[in-house]
């Protein structure tokens, strides 16, 4: 049958096709394309991007969503028919505001920024990459004023990362987060020394962490035959279908946790990739509900699980098999609360759970301000500088570890780093909830087995993909909103147990 | 200034970008790509490839090749401007008769392909490939009758990868090889054991010969700021701008010679490709000749160059770091001897210089039988086996050493194994004229230094890139047209000392 939906579907597909190329491009840039051939890259990104985008802002796609849409009037809200209309109805209503000619300058602008990023951050040279970030945020700019806003211009960017979540419901949740999480910090910013974790002072050699990391997310649930992991300078995840999904990590000899939380992280989000629905391959729906969602799959494969001490009880003798000089002497509560130490630390990705959250605060803040054009970008480095004084009491030695160690305002996602505040109190969430249906999920972890919790993931939230908002799902699941409640609640008791406070 | 020409360039060159991007999921589908990944790969590329032949063959195309070539008609014939649309309209005119429809089927057909065949060579089951050699035999053939032909099928294809010559003109130059060729196999075959090429038998650390392969390549002019080198089931060479040209090789711990001389072999490619005219890329331009010229500076830098003594005088005391314990004892001309020991084999691209050229005639015979209709794919194997018996004597254990061996049919290359034999009558012809023109290159390289014969390739072929046919580059190159006699002569004289015939 040719049905109007089905031709609807098979015009989208080949859209989805063309953004998934990109999004191979992209993975390619980041891990083995040569650095010389950035400008052809760059030619290549913005041209693909730009048919991608003239053909899905088209008449002929608001012309065939309606036409589906009468068609499919009997299906219900949560079948795929009515989710794909549905769901790529609202993103055609925003993305026909961008003028094609503005997200090729972005195009453009990001592929090459993202290139000169790696050379500043390289060379710590934060004047290299000022001018592109100049052009990058004058884009963004255009961007959100093209979307179009009520209140805050934030409001428009945040929109794509996490549809219909307001910068001011943040800008609350934020402020809860603050309150609970100071007095934390402070109580134990006078207990600092009592964990020791000199352990990580060793040299552990990159091959067998690599091989160590591959075994654990294998165990985890991460496909290998259905994706692969690569080194990139920052980690990330990308997926052109159920079937290729791929992460990368990075790995230093003389930081172990690096590379293990990196690769456990991504093969968070990995696993939620790998486990949407198959049929939503080759449409909109083959995504996270949101990256607040996505990031709750990330941080609670990270944390909750590999910041765990049952985990830990499970892992340990396995990586004292592959580091016996180092772990010797080692036992798995010294190197729980080794692992969970919290310290103020300038790298965000390295930061424990707690301390986290402050460096999403202050990129949350800045980008606000950059936005409001309330802080000229050269500017930016004596900012992020005296906020991270004002925030985590420490003072970055250079700009490589300051302003420049995050790959995503030159890859042009601005309005992005709330979604991992978001995805922390999210990832308690959805574990409370998993525990509570599966009150055996915490002993099977204590004996390697983390099927049971990957199921649930995948039953209540992998294989939905996008078909919901980040609202709508969290609801199904949880039967209530955000809210920030029990993270500070998992963090009290975490780490009172740990700093006996 | 918004010229037709320019309105032209620009048009095309997001065509170009299309087919460059179709090149990089290529490539990462030979290299990286999960097996499980194929399914939504092909269904990437027929949708890249649909729609840059949508673009190109559109009405658009054609009438912005007649504005611009009457507002450039005072320009001359080698003008950028002229060549390239000269060189677009032949094309063109060509790929017109092709429907969109077939395109796709074939680039759906070959992206599957590709991962059957490397199944298929895995277990040395010809029996799963077979379908889809049928399907993508069926199509070639339905594209040969779309495109059309005066005398033979075969025309129709030969055309695309070697323009304006005939199969007639190829049996011709074969027939030729054959009579000049086969006396010399004889006269071989009778002195098989008088080289002693055992050294071989030993068995080389990967790492090692990886690191070698890279110190020579990077010696002969292999740019890897604008290139890399990975591994793949079959080695090959791609590139998406003159910055970026990218060669893969394989390595076996007991084939010493295969992965240096695949290297080298791919090196020559990449360095033709690193070496076209900066303005070409984007264009159409920015390619070799044909692919018989490609190959002629492919198997120049393998054969003429890899495997002469003076290159060895230079390299093997390096080589000789790399592999102390297996190369202790060996000097120079058994070295240089036993890299050119004559042996009939059964992978063509492990073959000596001389049997190499029989490889060629059996599937440029083969092909035209299964394009003519006058053999069933599912006897393949057979013939193959017969014709392998009957040139070269000796017979494949299995369909991997057999008819498997090769990428190319996969990929939906017929008519394009002649080229190989091409480049070799080629490579003799540039290479004879390099030395008439500065007659120290022998002993340049004696000394390591490959600069002055890379420069005159550089000079007189890489830069012209797609500008002229082969027929006119050979004529302007060396005022001769294509010729056996100096490639055997070369043989004759290289092979009569090694034996002492």
């Amino acid at each position: 049958m040719n049905s109007k939906f089905e031709e609807l579907k098979d015009y989208l597909a080949e859209i989805h096709d063309l953004y998934t190329v990109a999004s191979v491009l992209s993975w390619d840039q980041q891990t083995y394309m040569p650095i010389a051939g950035v400008e052809s890259r760059a030619m290549q990104m913005a041209t693909l991007i730009k048919h991608a985008h003239e053909l899905f802002v088209s008449d002929k796609t608001g012309q065939l969503l309606d036409d589906a849409k009468a068609e499919i009037s009997d299906k219900d809200y949560d079948s795929l028919e009515v989710s794909l209309v549905r769901v790529t109805r609202r993103k055609y209503n925003r993305l026909i505001k961008i003028p094609t000619k503005l997200v090729v300058e972005l195009t453009k602008a990001t592929s090459l920024g993202d290139i000169v990023w790696r050379k500043a951050r390289e060379t710590s040279d934060f004047s290299i990459f000022q001018p592109h970030l100049e052009k990058i945020l004058d884009l963004t700019i255009q961007k959100a004023e093209a979307l179009g806003y009520e209140d805050r211009i934030y409001d428009a960017l945040l929109y794509e990362f996490e549809p219909e979540m307001k910068t001011s419901q943040v800008e609350k949740l934020f402020n809860e987060l603050k309150t609970g999480l100071i007095p934390i910090v402070k109580a134990i910013s006078n207990k600092l020394d009592i964990i020791d974790d000199s352990i990580f002072d060793q040299e552990f050699d990159e091959d067998k962490q690599w091989n160590f990391g591959i075994e654990v997310i294998k165990n985890l649930g991460f496909d290998f035959k259905r994706g692969r992991q690569d080194c990139s300078a920052h980690p990330f995840t990308t997926g052109f279908s159920t079937d290729d999904v791929r992460i990368t990590t990075h790995i230093y000899k003389d930081q172990f946790k690096s590379a293990l939380f990196s690769s456990i992280h991504e093969a968070g989000h990995a696993m939620y990739a790998q486990g949407l629905d198959k049929k939503f391959n080759r449409t909109i729906l083959r995504n996270g509900a949101s990256l607040g969602v996505h990031e709750s799959q990330s941080r609670l494969w990270e944390n909750i699980i590999g910041r765990n001490k049952n985990f830990w009880i499970f892992w340990l003798p396995h990586l004292k098999k592959f580091f016996p000089t180092q772990l010797e002497e080692v036992d798995v509560n010294t190197f729980y609360k080794a692992i969970n130490k919290v310290e103020p630390s300038l790298i965000r990705i390295e930061a424990d759970e707690i301390t986290y959250n402050l460096h999403i605060f202050l990129r949350f803040e800045i980008e606000n301000l950059m936005l409001e054009h309330k802080i000229k970008v050269r500017d930016l480095p004596e900012l992020w500088n005296s906020k991270m004084k004002e925030y985590l009491g420490i003072f970055p030695e250079n700009d490589a570890k300051g302003i420049l160690q995050d790959i995503h305002w030159s890859h042009g996602m601005i309005g992005y780093f709330p979604t991992y505040s978001l995805g922390n109190m999210l990832s308690v969430l959805f574990y409370n909830h998993a525990v509570k249906d599966i009150p055996a999920i915490p002993d099977e972890i204590k004996e390697g087995n983390f099927e049971p919790l990957l199921n649930w993931m995948r039953e209540k939230i992998h294989k939905e993909g996008a078909k919901y908002t980040p609202g709508e799902l969290v609801k199904r699941v949880t039967g209530e909103p955000i809210q920030t409640e029990p993270f500070l609640t998992y963090i009290k008791k975490k780490y009172s147990d740990i700093y006996d406070l």
